[in-house]
Protein backbone atom coordinates (compact mmCIF):
# COMPACT_ATOMS: atom_id res chain seq x y z
CA UNK A 1 0.00 0.00 0.00
CA UNK A 2 1.13 3.66 -0.85
CA UNK A 3 0.47 6.92 1.60
CA UNK A 4 -0.57 9.80 -0.27
CA UNK A 5 -1.74 13.17 0.18
CA UNK A 6 -4.06 14.43 -2.39
CA UNK A 7 -5.28 17.96 -3.43
CA UNK A 8 -4.46 21.92 -3.05
CA UNK A 9 -1.05 22.98 -0.92
CA UNK A 10 -2.45 23.36 2.57
CA UNK A 11 -5.73 21.19 1.93
CA UNK A 12 -4.43 17.62 0.64
CA UNK A 13 -6.85 14.70 1.64
CA UNK A 14 -4.99 11.49 3.41
CA UNK A 15 -5.17 8.65 1.42
CA UNK A 16 -4.19 5.44 1.07
CA UNK A 17 -3.62 3.28 -2.52
CA UNK A 18 -3.85 -0.24 -2.44
CA UNK A 19 -3.97 -2.51 -5.48
CA UNK A 20 -4.18 0.84 -7.49
CA UNK A 21 -7.48 1.90 -6.16
CA UNK A 22 -7.62 5.40 -3.74
CA UNK A 23 -9.04 5.52 -0.47
CA UNK A 24 -10.06 8.57 1.88
CA UNK A 25 -8.55 7.92 4.97
CA UNK A 26 -10.44 11.14 6.43
CA UNK A 27 -12.83 9.22 8.69
CA UNK A 28 -9.43 7.74 10.31
CA UNK A 29 -7.25 10.69 10.48
CA UNK A 30 -6.97 14.58 9.95
CA UNK A 31 -3.77 14.52 7.83
CA UNK A 32 -0.64 12.50 7.23
CA UNK A 33 1.76 13.72 10.16
CA UNK A 34 3.40 13.38 13.50
CA UNK A 35 0.47 12.50 14.93
CA UNK A 36 -0.85 9.96 12.62
CA UNK A 37 2.21 7.86 13.00
CA UNK A 38 2.69 8.40 16.68
CA UNK A 39 -0.97 6.65 16.71
CA UNK A 40 0.17 3.84 14.51
CA UNK A 41 -1.33 5.44 11.50
CA UNK A 42 -0.16 2.69 9.58
CA UNK A 43 -1.21 -0.25 11.21
CA UNK A 44 -4.52 1.23 11.67
CA UNK A 45 -4.94 1.96 8.08
CA UNK A 46 -3.60 -1.63 7.54
CA UNK A 47 -6.46 -3.14 9.71
CA UNK A 48 -9.42 -0.75 8.03
CA UNK A 49 -7.85 -2.03 4.68
CA UNK A 50 -8.08 -5.18 5.63
CA UNK A 51 -11.88 -4.89 7.19
CA UNK A 52 -12.77 -3.24 4.04
CA UNK A 53 -14.19 -0.42 6.16
CA UNK A 54 -12.62 2.39 4.41
CA UNK A 55 -15.00 4.63 1.34
CA UNK A 56 -13.29 5.16 -2.04
CA UNK A 57 -12.01 8.87 -2.94
CA UNK A 58 -13.48 9.61 -6.28
CA UNK A 59 -11.77 11.69 -8.92
CA UNK A 60 -8.06 10.91 -7.38
CA UNK A 61 -6.22 11.36 -10.50
CA UNK A 62 -7.39 14.58 -11.27
CA UNK A 63 -5.72 16.03 -7.89
CA UNK A 64 -2.64 17.22 -7.20
CA UNK A 65 -0.02 15.08 -5.33
CA UNK A 66 1.12 16.83 -2.32
CA UNK A 67 3.91 15.76 0.15
CA UNK A 68 3.14 12.56 1.99
CA UNK A 69 3.62 13.62 5.37
CA UNK A 70 3.02 17.12 6.57
CA UNK A 71 5.17 19.15 8.91
CA UNK A 72 7.43 17.00 11.28
CA UNK A 73 9.44 18.12 14.24
CA UNK A 74 12.27 17.61 12.03
CA UNK A 75 14.59 16.56 8.60
CA UNK A 76 17.53 15.32 9.52
CA UNK A 77 19.60 15.07 6.58
CA UNK A 78 22.89 12.53 5.95
CA UNK A 79 25.93 13.84 3.95
CA UNK A 80 28.96 12.10 2.47
CA UNK A 81 27.18 8.75 2.44
CA UNK A 82 28.37 6.85 -0.78
CA UNK A 83 31.74 7.16 -1.50
CA UNK A 84 31.86 7.94 -4.70
CA UNK A 85 29.98 11.08 -4.12
CA UNK A 86 32.42 12.24 -1.31
CA UNK A 87 35.20 11.90 -3.54
CA UNK A 88 33.40 13.77 -6.97
CA UNK A 89 33.11 16.77 -4.30
CA UNK A 90 36.57 16.47 -3.17
CA UNK A 91 36.01 15.06 0.24
CA UNK A 92 37.26 11.87 2.07
CA UNK A 93 34.60 9.29 3.32
CA UNK A 94 33.44 9.69 6.36
CA UNK A 95 34.02 7.92 9.84
CA UNK A 96 30.93 8.49 11.10
CA UNK A 97 27.39 9.92 9.67
CA UNK A 98 27.60 13.48 8.95
CA UNK A 99 24.64 15.44 9.57
CA UNK A 100 23.26 18.66 8.78
CA UNK A 101 18.91 20.11 9.43
CA UNK A 102 16.54 21.43 6.83
CA UNK A 103 13.52 23.61 8.05
CA UNK A 104 10.31 21.30 7.72
CA UNK A 105 8.94 24.19 5.98
CA UNK A 106 10.78 23.40 2.95
CA UNK A 107 9.01 20.11 1.87
CA UNK A 108 7.19 19.97 -0.85
CA UNK A 109 5.12 18.27 -3.16
CA UNK A 110 7.19 15.82 -5.72
CA UNK A 111 5.53 17.65 -8.81
CA UNK A 112 5.53 21.26 -7.42
CA UNK A 113 7.27 23.70 -9.37
CA UNK A 114 10.71 25.11 -8.28
CA UNK A 115 10.22 28.83 -7.95
CA UNK A 116 14.51 29.99 -7.58
CA UNK A 117 15.14 33.50 -6.92
CA UNK A 118 17.66 35.26 -9.36
CA UNK A 119 20.22 35.29 -7.29
CA UNK A 120 20.48 31.15 -6.75
CA UNK A 121 22.77 30.27 -9.40
CA UNK A 122 24.13 27.21 -8.34
CA UNK A 123 20.70 24.53 -7.56
CA UNK A 124 21.75 21.22 -7.52
CA UNK A 125 20.09 18.17 -7.51
CA UNK A 126 20.50 15.16 -4.85
CA UNK A 127 18.29 11.66 -5.09
CA UNK A 128 17.92 10.45 -1.74
CA UNK A 129 16.27 7.59 0.05
CA UNK A 130 13.93 9.35 2.59
CA UNK A 131 12.59 7.44 5.54
CA UNK A 132 9.82 8.57 8.34
CA UNK A 133 10.19 7.69 11.85
CA UNK A 134 7.32 5.73 13.23
CA UNK A 135 8.55 5.70 17.01
CA UNK A 136 10.39 7.61 19.51
CA UNK A 137 14.08 6.49 18.27
CA UNK A 138 16.82 7.66 21.29
CA UNK A 139 19.85 5.68 21.98
CA UNK A 140 18.78 2.76 20.25
CA UNK A 141 20.92 -0.07 21.12
CA UNK A 142 22.01 -1.55 17.93
CA UNK A 143 21.67 -1.11 14.15
CA UNK A 144 19.19 -4.27 13.55
CA UNK A 145 17.00 -2.88 16.49
CA UNK A 146 16.72 0.31 13.88
CA UNK A 147 14.49 -0.81 11.96
CA UNK A 148 11.80 -1.03 13.98
CA UNK A 149 11.29 2.87 14.52
CA UNK A 150 11.22 3.19 10.92
CA UNK A 151 7.48 3.86 9.41
CA UNK A 152 7.78 3.94 6.06
CA UNK A 153 9.84 5.50 3.01
CA UNK A 154 9.94 7.85 0.83
CA UNK A 155 11.59 9.69 -2.57
CA UNK A 156 13.41 13.12 -1.78
CA UNK A 157 15.00 15.43 -3.81
CA UNK A 158 17.84 16.90 -1.16
CA UNK A 159 17.90 20.38 -3.39
CA UNK A 160 20.49 22.45 -2.27
CA UNK A 161 22.26 25.77 -3.74
CA UNK A 162 25.89 25.27 -3.36
CA UNK A 163 26.88 29.00 -3.11
CA UNK A 164 25.01 29.32 0.48
CA UNK A 165 25.69 25.72 1.27
CA UNK A 166 29.92 26.00 0.55
CA UNK A 167 31.40 29.23 -0.35
CA UNK A 168 29.61 31.70 2.43
CA UNK A 169 28.38 29.36 4.83
CA UNK A 170 31.86 28.89 7.39
CA UNK A 171 31.40 25.46 6.40
CA UNK A 172 28.11 24.47 7.59
CA UNK A 173 26.22 22.75 4.89
CA UNK A 174 22.64 24.25 6.38
CA UNK A 175 22.61 27.31 4.79
CA UNK A 176 22.83 26.55 1.37
CA UNK A 177 19.90 23.84 1.61
CA UNK A 178 17.06 25.24 3.03
CA UNK A 179 15.18 27.66 0.18
CA UNK A 180 11.48 27.15 0.02
CA UNK A 181 10.89 24.11 -2.07
CA UNK A 182 14.05 22.55 -1.51
CA UNK A 183 13.14 19.04 -0.11
CA UNK A 184 10.34 17.82 -2.61
CA UNK A 185 9.01 14.37 -1.24
CA UNK A 186 7.06 12.03 -2.53
CA UNK A 187 4.48 10.58 -4.34
CA UNK A 188 3.74 8.19 -1.79
CA UNK A 189 5.50 6.70 1.59
CA UNK A 190 5.38 3.36 1.50
CA UNK A 191 5.11 1.37 4.81
CA UNK A 192 8.52 -0.56 5.80
CA UNK A 193 7.55 -4.12 5.66
CA UNK A 194 6.86 -3.48 1.81
CA UNK A 195 10.49 -2.57 1.27
CA UNK A 196 14.25 -3.68 1.38
CA UNK A 197 16.06 -0.50 2.16
CA UNK A 198 19.12 -2.25 1.37
CA UNK A 199 19.24 -2.52 -2.44
CA UNK A 200 17.27 -0.18 -4.23
CA UNK A 201 18.26 1.49 -7.57
CA UNK A 202 18.27 5.09 -7.42
CA UNK A 203 18.13 7.46 -10.75
CA UNK A 204 17.96 10.95 -11.31
CA UNK A 205 17.89 13.09 -14.61
CA UNK A 206 18.05 16.94 -16.06
CA UNK A 207 16.07 17.42 -19.38
CA UNK A 208 16.06 13.41 -20.32
CA UNK A 209 19.53 13.01 -19.83
CA UNK A 210 21.02 10.56 -16.65
CA UNK A 211 22.72 12.39 -13.91
CA UNK A 212 22.73 9.97 -11.26
CA UNK A 213 22.61 5.83 -11.15
CA UNK A 214 23.33 4.36 -8.38
CA UNK A 215 22.23 1.77 -5.28
CA UNK A 216 21.61 2.08 -1.74
CA UNK A 217 23.65 -1.28 -1.30
CA UNK A 218 26.60 1.54 -2.13
CA UNK A 219 25.59 3.60 1.09
CA UNK A 220 28.78 3.74 3.50
CA UNK A 221 26.24 3.75 6.53
CA UNK A 222 22.69 1.85 5.72
CA UNK A 223 19.60 3.19 7.42
CA UNK A 224 19.78 0.79 10.70
CA UNK A 225 23.36 2.39 11.20
CA UNK A 226 22.42 5.98 10.27
CA UNK A 227 19.34 5.75 13.22
CA UNK A 228 21.45 3.59 15.68
CA UNK A 229 24.55 5.97 15.54
CA UNK A 230 22.69 9.35 15.43
CA UNK A 231 20.05 8.32 17.94
CA UNK A 232 22.87 8.08 20.35
CA UNK A 233 23.00 12.04 20.84
CA UNK A 234 19.64 13.53 19.21
CA UNK A 235 16.24 12.30 19.60
CA UNK A 236 13.92 11.05 16.47
CA UNK A 237 10.10 11.75 17.15
CA UNK A 238 7.48 10.01 15.02
CA UNK A 239 6.99 11.63 11.26
CA UNK A 240 10.74 12.61 11.82
CA UNK A 241 12.14 12.63 8.46
CA UNK A 242 15.69 11.41 7.79
CA UNK A 243 17.41 11.37 4.49
CA UNK A 244 19.91 9.27 3.62
CA UNK A 245 22.29 10.96 1.61
CA UNK A 246 23.22 11.07 -2.31
CA UNK A 247 25.12 9.30 -4.96
CA UNK A 248 27.25 10.70 -7.34
CA UNK A 249 26.13 12.48 -10.41
CA UNK A 250 25.63 16.09 -8.49
CA UNK A 251 26.39 19.45 -10.36
CA UNK A 252 29.00 20.46 -7.54
CA UNK A 253 30.78 17.48 -9.38
CA UNK A 254 31.65 19.67 -11.87
CA UNK A 255 30.69 17.23 -14.66
CA UNK A 256 27.34 19.36 -15.15
CA UNK A 257 25.91 22.51 -15.44
CA UNK A 258 23.82 23.72 -12.34
CA UNK A 259 19.76 24.45 -12.43
CA UNK A 260 18.69 27.36 -14.30
CA UNK A 261 15.23 28.42 -15.42
CA UNK A 262 13.27 25.72 -18.23
CA UNK A 263 15.33 22.92 -16.59
CA UNK A 264 13.17 19.65 -15.37
CA UNK A 265 14.39 17.25 -12.94
CA UNK A 266 13.32 14.20 -12.57
CA UNK A 267 14.28 11.40 -10.21
CA UNK A 268 13.40 7.79 -9.04
CA UNK A 269 13.50 4.97 -6.49
CA UNK A 270 12.39 1.55 -7.32
CA UNK A 271 8.79 0.85 -5.77
CA UNK A 272 8.88 4.66 -4.68
CA UNK A 273 8.16 6.72 -7.48
CA UNK A 274 9.05 8.86 -9.45
CA UNK A 275 9.75 13.45 -8.98
CA UNK A 276 9.47 16.08 -11.71
CA UNK A 277 10.52 19.50 -10.82
CA UNK A 278 10.34 22.13 -13.65
CA UNK A 279 12.59 25.24 -12.82
CA UNK A 280 11.56 28.55 -12.72
CA UNK A 281 13.79 31.77 -11.75
CA UNK A 282 11.51 34.28 -10.45
CA UNK A 283 12.27 38.06 -9.73
CA UNK B 1 5.46 42.86 30.01
CA UNK B 2 6.40 39.67 29.78
CA UNK B 3 4.98 36.40 28.12
CA UNK B 4 5.10 33.04 30.49
CA UNK B 5 4.42 29.67 30.43
CA UNK B 6 3.77 27.94 33.88
CA UNK B 7 2.92 24.50 34.47
CA UNK B 8 4.31 21.17 34.25
CA UNK B 9 5.86 19.91 31.20
CA UNK B 10 3.58 19.22 28.65
CA UNK B 11 0.46 21.48 29.88
CA UNK B 12 2.11 25.18 30.77
CA UNK B 13 -0.75 27.83 30.93
CA UNK B 14 0.31 30.77 28.62
CA UNK B 15 0.76 33.82 30.56
CA UNK B 16 1.53 37.65 30.68
CA UNK B 17 3.20 39.39 33.22
CA UNK B 18 2.35 43.45 33.74
CA UNK B 19 3.76 45.44 36.48
CA UNK B 20 4.70 42.18 38.14
CA UNK B 21 1.17 41.26 38.34
CA UNK B 22 0.16 37.73 36.61
CA UNK B 23 -2.50 36.92 33.72
CA UNK B 24 -4.18 34.02 32.79
CA UNK B 25 -4.20 34.57 28.32
CA UNK B 26 -6.20 30.95 28.33
CA UNK B 27 -9.50 33.13 26.70
CA UNK B 28 -7.32 34.91 23.70
CA UNK B 29 -5.04 31.82 22.96
CA UNK B 30 -4.43 28.15 23.71
CA UNK B 31 -0.39 28.32 24.00
CA UNK B 32 2.33 30.98 23.11
CA UNK B 33 3.06 28.95 19.82
CA UNK B 34 3.46 29.86 16.10
CA UNK B 35 -0.27 30.26 16.14
CA UNK B 36 -0.09 32.57 18.49
CA UNK B 37 3.12 34.74 17.08
CA UNK B 38 1.08 34.41 13.39
CA UNK B 39 -1.81 36.25 14.55
CA UNK B 40 -0.27 38.84 15.94
CA UNK B 41 -0.50 37.64 19.82
CA UNK B 42 2.23 40.47 21.18
CA UNK B 43 -0.56 43.10 19.83
CA UNK B 44 -3.95 41.45 21.12
CA UNK B 45 -2.60 40.90 24.49
CA UNK B 46 -1.14 44.52 24.56
CA UNK B 47 -4.56 45.33 23.78
CA UNK B 48 -6.57 43.01 26.60
CA UNK B 49 -4.29 44.54 28.96
CA UNK B 50 -4.69 47.66 28.44
CA UNK B 51 -8.27 47.40 28.37
CA UNK B 52 -8.30 46.01 31.74
CA UNK B 53 -9.70 42.36 29.74
CA UNK B 54 -7.78 39.91 31.29
CA UNK B 55 -8.06 37.99 34.50
CA UNK B 56 -5.40 37.21 37.21
CA UNK B 57 -3.96 33.74 37.48
CA UNK B 58 -3.78 32.65 40.94
CA UNK B 59 -0.83 30.94 42.68
CA UNK B 60 1.47 31.81 39.84
CA UNK B 61 4.47 31.89 41.85
CA UNK B 62 4.27 28.09 42.71
CA UNK B 63 3.89 26.72 39.30
CA UNK B 64 6.94 25.60 37.10
CA UNK B 65 8.41 28.29 34.38
CA UNK B 66 8.32 26.69 31.02
CA UNK B 67 10.09 27.57 28.03
CA UNK B 68 7.92 30.82 26.79
CA UNK B 69 7.24 29.43 23.13
CA UNK B 70 6.15 26.15 22.20
CA UNK B 71 7.10 24.23 19.45
CA UNK B 72 9.03 26.04 16.46
CA UNK B 73 9.26 25.13 13.23
CA UNK B 74 12.36 25.92 13.46
CA UNK B 75 15.47 26.75 15.95
CA UNK B 76 18.42 28.41 13.65
CA UNK B 77 21.57 29.00 15.70
CA UNK B 78 24.28 31.81 14.42
CA UNK B 79 27.87 30.54 15.35
CA UNK B 80 30.87 32.21 15.68
CA UNK B 81 29.20 35.44 16.34
CA UNK B 82 31.73 36.87 18.74
CA UNK B 83 35.46 37.81 17.51
CA UNK B 84 36.38 36.69 21.08
CA UNK B 85 34.70 33.14 21.03
CA UNK B 86 36.07 32.94 17.64
CA UNK B 87 39.60 33.24 19.22
CA UNK B 88 39.53 31.29 21.77
CA UNK B 89 37.70 27.99 19.64
CA UNK B 90 40.91 28.33 17.28
CA UNK B 91 38.54 30.00 14.16
CA UNK B 92 39.16 33.20 12.06
CA UNK B 93 35.55 35.39 12.62
CA UNK B 94 33.43 34.44 9.89
CA UNK B 95 32.68 36.84 6.74
CA UNK B 96 28.90 35.88 6.89
CA UNK B 97 26.90 34.18 9.46
CA UNK B 98 27.56 30.65 10.05
CA UNK B 99 24.18 28.84 10.37
CA UNK B 100 23.34 25.41 12.06
CA UNK B 101 20.28 24.09 13.41
CA UNK B 102 18.65 22.43 16.49
CA UNK B 103 15.65 20.10 17.23
CA UNK B 104 12.59 22.05 18.15
CA UNK B 105 12.29 18.83 20.75
CA UNK B 106 15.99 20.47 22.50
CA UNK B 107 14.05 23.45 23.80
CA UNK B 108 13.38 22.98 27.82
CA UNK B 109 12.10 25.20 30.80
CA UNK B 110 14.87 27.55 32.04
CA UNK B 111 14.91 25.90 35.69
CA UNK B 112 14.26 22.09 34.08
CA UNK B 113 17.08 19.39 35.66
CA UNK B 114 19.72 19.02 32.50
CA UNK B 115 20.28 15.08 32.28
CA UNK B 116 23.16 13.77 30.39
CA UNK B 117 23.68 9.97 29.11
CA UNK B 118 27.29 9.12 31.01
CA UNK B 119 28.97 9.40 26.87
CA UNK B 120 27.72 12.69 27.17
CA UNK B 121 31.41 13.96 28.51
CA UNK B 122 32.07 17.25 26.62
CA UNK B 123 29.11 18.98 27.58
CA UNK B 124 29.58 23.43 27.21
CA UNK B 125 27.41 26.30 28.01
CA UNK B 126 26.57 29.02 25.15
CA UNK B 127 24.73 31.71 26.92
CA UNK B 128 23.10 33.82 23.95
CA UNK B 129 20.45 35.98 23.32
CA UNK B 130 17.74 34.61 21.14
CA UNK B 131 15.16 36.26 19.06
CA UNK B 132 11.43 34.99 18.54
CA UNK B 133 9.66 35.79 15.00
CA UNK B 134 6.42 37.63 14.71
CA UNK B 135 5.72 37.91 10.72
CA UNK B 136 7.29 35.52 7.87
CA UNK B 137 10.47 37.01 6.67
CA UNK B 138 12.03 36.24 3.77
CA UNK B 139 14.27 38.12 1.23
CA UNK B 140 14.16 40.97 4.07
CA UNK B 141 15.70 44.14 1.99
CA UNK B 142 17.43 45.65 4.45
CA UNK B 143 18.67 44.79 7.95
CA UNK B 144 16.94 47.88 9.61
CA UNK B 145 13.97 46.28 7.76
CA UNK B 146 14.69 43.13 9.47
CA UNK B 147 13.77 44.29 13.20
CA UNK B 148 10.13 44.44 11.97
CA UNK B 149 9.87 41.14 11.78
CA UNK B 150 10.87 40.15 15.45
CA UNK B 151 8.43 39.78 17.95
CA UNK B 152 10.61 39.49 21.30
CA UNK B 153 13.73 38.06 22.96
CA UNK B 154 14.52 35.97 24.96
CA UNK B 155 17.62 34.17 26.85
CA UNK B 156 18.98 30.98 25.34
CA UNK B 157 20.89 28.35 26.80
CA UNK B 158 22.45 26.99 23.48
CA UNK B 159 24.16 23.49 25.32
CA UNK B 160 27.06 22.05 23.22
CA UNK B 161 28.48 18.39 23.26
CA UNK B 162 31.73 19.17 21.84
CA UNK B 163 32.93 15.40 21.18
CA UNK B 164 29.95 14.61 18.68
CA UNK B 165 29.57 18.65 17.25
CA UNK B 166 33.41 18.75 17.07
CA UNK B 167 35.31 15.25 17.08
CA UNK B 168 33.06 12.72 15.17
CA UNK B 169 30.86 15.25 12.91
CA UNK B 170 33.07 15.49 9.72
CA UNK B 171 32.71 19.60 10.40
CA UNK B 172 29.13 19.63 10.79
CA UNK B 173 28.06 20.81 14.28
CA UNK B 174 24.63 20.19 14.18
CA UNK B 175 25.14 16.84 15.47
CA UNK B 176 26.31 17.58 18.62
CA UNK B 177 23.52 20.43 19.94
CA UNK B 178 20.45 17.82 20.43
CA UNK B 179 20.89 15.90 23.41
CA UNK B 180 17.69 16.43 24.94
CA UNK B 181 16.87 19.54 27.02
CA UNK B 182 19.77 20.76 25.20
CA UNK B 183 17.95 24.58 24.91
CA UNK B 184 16.73 25.91 28.01
CA UNK B 185 14.61 28.83 27.11
CA UNK B 186 13.25 31.66 29.34
CA UNK B 187 12.21 32.39 31.73
CA UNK B 188 10.26 35.44 29.51
CA UNK B 189 9.97 36.40 26.06
CA UNK B 190 9.76 40.26 26.51
CA UNK B 191 8.36 41.75 23.10
CA UNK B 192 10.61 43.95 20.70
CA UNK B 193 9.62 47.35 21.31
CA UNK B 194 10.74 47.11 25.24
CA UNK B 195 14.12 45.68 24.22
CA UNK B 196 17.30 47.02 22.44
CA UNK B 197 19.13 44.43 21.58
CA UNK B 198 22.16 45.94 20.63
CA UNK B 199 23.93 46.97 24.05
CA UNK B 200 22.53 43.66 26.21
CA UNK B 201 25.27 42.58 29.05
CA UNK B 202 24.97 38.61 28.73
CA UNK B 203 26.88 36.80 31.59
CA UNK B 204 27.52 32.84 32.69
CA UNK B 205 28.27 31.36 35.79
CA UNK B 206 29.48 27.51 36.91
CA UNK B 207 28.98 26.85 40.16
CA UNK B 208 28.65 30.26 41.23
CA UNK B 209 31.78 31.16 39.12
CA UNK B 210 31.79 33.69 36.39
CA UNK B 211 32.67 31.81 32.83
CA UNK B 212 31.28 34.42 30.01
CA UNK B 213 30.69 38.25 30.79
CA UNK B 214 29.92 40.16 27.53
CA UNK B 215 28.09 42.00 25.80
CA UNK B 216 25.38 42.14 22.73
CA UNK B 217 27.28 45.23 21.34
CA UNK B 218 30.31 42.87 20.15
CA UNK B 219 28.16 40.73 18.35
CA UNK B 220 30.05 40.51 14.73
CA UNK B 221 26.51 40.18 13.02
CA UNK B 222 23.94 42.23 14.82
CA UNK B 223 20.42 41.08 14.92
CA UNK B 224 19.37 43.08 12.01
CA UNK B 225 22.08 41.87 10.13
CA UNK B 226 21.49 38.50 10.58
CA UNK B 227 18.03 37.83 9.51
CA UNK B 228 17.96 40.68 6.35
CA UNK B 229 21.10 38.12 5.49
CA UNK B 230 20.06 34.63 6.44
CA UNK B 231 16.43 35.30 4.95
CA UNK B 232 17.97 35.60 1.67
CA UNK B 233 18.61 31.25 1.64
CA UNK B 234 16.01 30.52 4.27
CA UNK B 235 12.45 31.63 5.32
CA UNK B 236 11.89 32.12 8.58
CA UNK B 237 8.16 31.68 10.13
CA UNK B 238 5.80 32.84 12.69
CA UNK B 239 7.48 31.51 16.46
CA UNK B 240 10.95 30.57 14.83
CA UNK B 241 13.66 31.12 16.89
CA UNK B 242 17.08 32.82 15.86
CA UNK B 243 19.83 32.10 18.72
CA UNK B 244 22.53 35.10 17.84
CA UNK B 245 25.86 33.40 19.21
CA UNK B 246 27.98 33.45 22.39
CA UNK B 247 30.69 35.07 23.62
CA UNK B 248 34.02 34.07 24.71
CA UNK B 249 34.12 32.04 28.10
CA UNK B 250 33.40 28.30 27.10
CA UNK B 251 34.67 24.80 28.39
CA UNK B 252 35.96 24.65 24.98
CA UNK B 253 38.81 27.39 25.18
CA UNK B 254 40.60 25.10 27.37
CA UNK B 255 40.10 26.94 30.42
CA UNK B 256 37.12 25.46 32.22
CA UNK B 257 36.27 21.61 32.72
CA UNK B 258 33.14 20.78 30.71
CA UNK B 259 30.27 19.74 32.68
CA UNK B 260 29.44 17.20 35.06
CA UNK B 261 27.40 15.55 37.18
CA UNK B 262 25.88 17.95 40.28
CA UNK B 263 27.57 21.16 38.68
CA UNK B 264 25.07 23.96 38.05
CA UNK B 265 24.58 26.33 35.21
CA UNK B 266 23.61 29.44 36.13
CA UNK B 267 22.74 32.51 33.14
CA UNK B 268 21.24 36.35 32.92
CA UNK B 269 20.63 38.66 29.82
CA UNK B 270 19.47 42.53 31.17
CA UNK B 271 15.76 42.33 31.28
CA UNK B 272 15.76 39.07 29.97
CA UNK B 273 15.53 37.02 33.39
CA UNK B 274 17.64 34.44 34.53
CA UNK B 275 18.36 30.53 34.03
CA UNK B 276 19.47 27.72 36.49
CA UNK B 277 20.22 24.25 35.79
CA UNK B 278 21.50 21.35 37.53
CA UNK B 279 23.25 19.12 35.82
CA UNK B 280 22.51 14.93 36.60
CA UNK B 281 24.41 12.14 34.59
CA UNK B 282 22.29 9.25 34.50
CA UNK B 283 22.21 6.10 32.81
Amino acid sequence: MELLRLGPIGHEIPVVRDDDVHYDLRPLTTDINPEFFAEDGIGRVRTALDEGGLGLLDGAEGLRIGAPVSRPSAVVCVGMNYAAHARETGAEPPKAPVVFFKMPSTIAGPYDRLELPPYATKVDWEVELGLVIGTRAFRVASAEEAYSHVAGYVLANDLSERRFQIEESGGQWSKGKNLPGFTPLGPWIRPAAEVDPGSLQLRSWVNGEVRQDSSTSDLIFDVGQIIHQLSQTMPFEPGDVILTGTPQGVAMSGKFPFLTDGDVVEMEIEGLGRHRQAVAVTQ
